[in-house]
């Protein structure tokens, strides 16, 4: 018999609660013994809960009581669960968080410490909620290069510029429907703005390459400034306007991380993921690229992905799996936004003629020996599908502003 | 130091050697020791590959050799695949195999003897050739009551269906192009009749509901009936003809799975997976559903699974993860095809007008309490997304029939 505890009794902590108890029999047979839950930790009180009698407000309660195998971190923020991991870990108990905030700050220090005591420090819940993408990195795809990996990683901006490109919504409106529907927080900003994602792909970028990535060293930007008339330009132009959140390793070996809204073709998945759902896009050397899809956020689903760690912790409790990455102490491996070679989405401020438009885009990507660029162009819009440098960038946006052609604004855009 | 070896030098046995030597410094250091590759066996001289002095043409040779502590085995084929499979495991020797004939047909036994014997016997590759969905199903997905696999097992068929559907190819020409190509064997049969993606749904099917399926016992219907008019009518109706491996749990325990062409809405992600790639979509209680998408073949994307497999067994040669079903001495756990609940993509032998005939299907419903069902329509077409009994789907023919609207054909519908 194994025992585990939970801390945090919110959302996702009493998610796991309820899945234990619903799929018990199946999870024990899936982590070879029985279990039980010994303790629910939350400074609140629930004495109505079927649970009543698990509940403490002592982690020091939890840490003395031999039998615990694992430790469910569920409360969210850095502290008080990183000490509480930490004083876990040094005591050899595995923990399973879904806490991407933690993990994006002090995961390097937090796996170094499991790997010391020969336990398990898991987080396949911190990113994309549901979907297995930790693992899968982290071990189908051991044998890649990993290339790159683009994620809409955060469901909330991906419900509210859904609503704006099919149902005409503006920003204000789907925002104010995902905070009715409970999709978005009254205080929105680390959705709307980015910084959730920012920590996911802090995440998965130090997994991938190895080298802990910290969200104050990720270009961030959000979605305020996303239109209606964005929406229907990029639709026009065959793509929808997603938050992505990327990671790119250069020739030079340094990795281009970042978050910001960008054109992705409708021949790319990820166009297609709507509403609340996540998708990861993996690139690799030997895989080309592999596409990860679920529900991101949501109580069942983000306890999934935590019980699915208790009971690995559990049936192999004599192994480490090490999933591993190290604070190198400088973040001079990643390289700014600036570095990004790629295609543009161009709005205009004023309505142009699109012969004309694409007719100077194309003479303009030759002058710089970008030859036979399909450059599309809807009246307020161009699409220009190569990987341009800053310099390309600059000099394209120079001239058409200088040809009378004023540009408003720019995305990136993701490749097909 | 540890020593693999890899059986068969075709196209993924090439590939895994490849690719060990591409990128071996990283996969060493994700094994977390030195790697040599001792031996390659293949009945075939190759004196001018690079590695001539690893070819052996004798399985004695491999198994004398104390130190090879991991078996690829890429041959293709039952036997002499799984003798060979059987004396490795035997010998506590863990393997990873890419042959889905083999582990439709053997799994059950070899995952017994690998336990038995504290070894694995990894087979992430012999589905959805480079998408991990072996790992993620039995172990992210752990927690979960699965409830449905869905999936684009065959990249031959998707990529004739898609040719026909988005270049107005016919099956013939389709497959001409896609054997050109060398996306299909000059003897198609295993890829057209639908026996290569039964044999995948059997591997996830037995390792979901733990009860070894055989292929034999699951109905399967190829693409050699589909016509450019299913795929235009499909495409009017706002879905894609693709060949679906399905297994569904039913109420009262029993899978029912399935191989056939389904109509599937353009709404569900699937119907987006288009050319060589496969999608599995997984369905549980906690997690809704999950998409796993990538390249289902090709050397290196199956080399990628091969040696993912090679790396954990290496890495943690002294866990056995047992990734277990049994062979329940029967096949009395499976439901029949007639047993599916599901929509109906109706062709009719003549255009018929679309008004007539939405309404008189609305109203076959409805005698059938299916009320307020959008049937939609075009004139050589219906689509009724309901799921219908056996019983009503045939009262629903037989009384369009007896009105004039003769019924050529009709297929499943996925849900959205």
């Amino acid at each position: 018999m194994k025992k585990f505890a939970v801390l945090g009794y919110g959302t996702v902590g009493s998610g796991v609660v309820e899945l234990f108890y619903k799929n018990r029999s199946k999870i024990e047979e899936k982590a070879g013994t029985q279990m039980e839950l010994g303790y629910i930790l939350d400074l609140r009180d629930f004495p109505d809960s079927p649970y009543a009698e698990k509940f403490t407000k002592s982690m020091d309660t939890i840490l003395a009581d031999a039998e615990i195998s694992v430790v469910a971190e569920c409360m969210g923020g850095v502290e008080p669960a990183f000490s509480y991991l930490m004083q876990c870990l040094q005591r050899g108990i595995s923990v399973a968080t879904s806490n991407k905030e933690l993990i994006a700050q002090k995961g390097a220090e937090l796996l170094a410490v499991a790997n010391a005591h020969n336990c398990n420090c898991f987080f396949e819940a911190s990113v994309g909620g549901a979907i297995p993408i930790i693992r899968p990195l982290h071990r189908c795809l051991a044998a890649n290069s990993i290339t790159e990996i683009y994620g809409i990683l955060n469901g909330t901006t991906n419900y509210i510029l859904n609503k704006m490109l099919t149902d005409g919504m503006t920003f204000e409106d789907a925002l104010a429907k995902a905070q009715k529907h409970g999709y978005a927080e009254r205080e929105p900003s680390a959705d709307v703005d980015g910084h959730d994602a920012c920590r996911k792909i802090c995440i998965l970028a130090s997994l991938a390459f190895g080298k802990h990535v910290y969200p104050a060293s990720v270009y961030t930007k959000g979605i305020r400034e996303i239109t209606l008339d964005d929406a229907a330009a990029a639709d026009a132009l065959k793509g929808a306007v997603k938050l992505i959140a990327m990671v790119r390793q250069l020739d030079d070996g340094r990795i281009l991380p970042a978050v910001m809204p960008m054109f992705v073709p409708y021949t790319n998945m990820i166009s297609r993921v709507d509403g609340v759902f996540n998708c990861v896009e993996v690139c690799g050397d030997a895989i080309d690229r592999a596409y990860f899809c679920g529900r991101g956020a949501g109580k069942l689903p983000t306890a999934s992905a935590v019980m699915g760690d208790i009971i690995e912790a559990i049936k192999h409790n004599q192994t480490v799996f090490s999933q591993n990455w190290v604070d190198t102490g400088t973040q001079d491996f990643i390289a700014g936004v600036d570095e990004l070679n790629c295609g543009m989405f161009i709005r205009f401020a004023q309505d142009a003629d699109t012969v004309k438009s694409s007719q100077l885009i194309s003479e303009l990507l030759a002058e710089q020996s970008h030859n036979d660029i399909p450059v599309t162009a809807v009246k307020n819009a161009a699409l220009i599908p190569a990987a341009l440098t800053k310099q390309e960038r600059n000099a394209v946006l120079d001239k058409l502003n200088a040809q009378g052609f004023e540009v408003s604004h720019w995305m990136p855009v993701m490749e097909a």
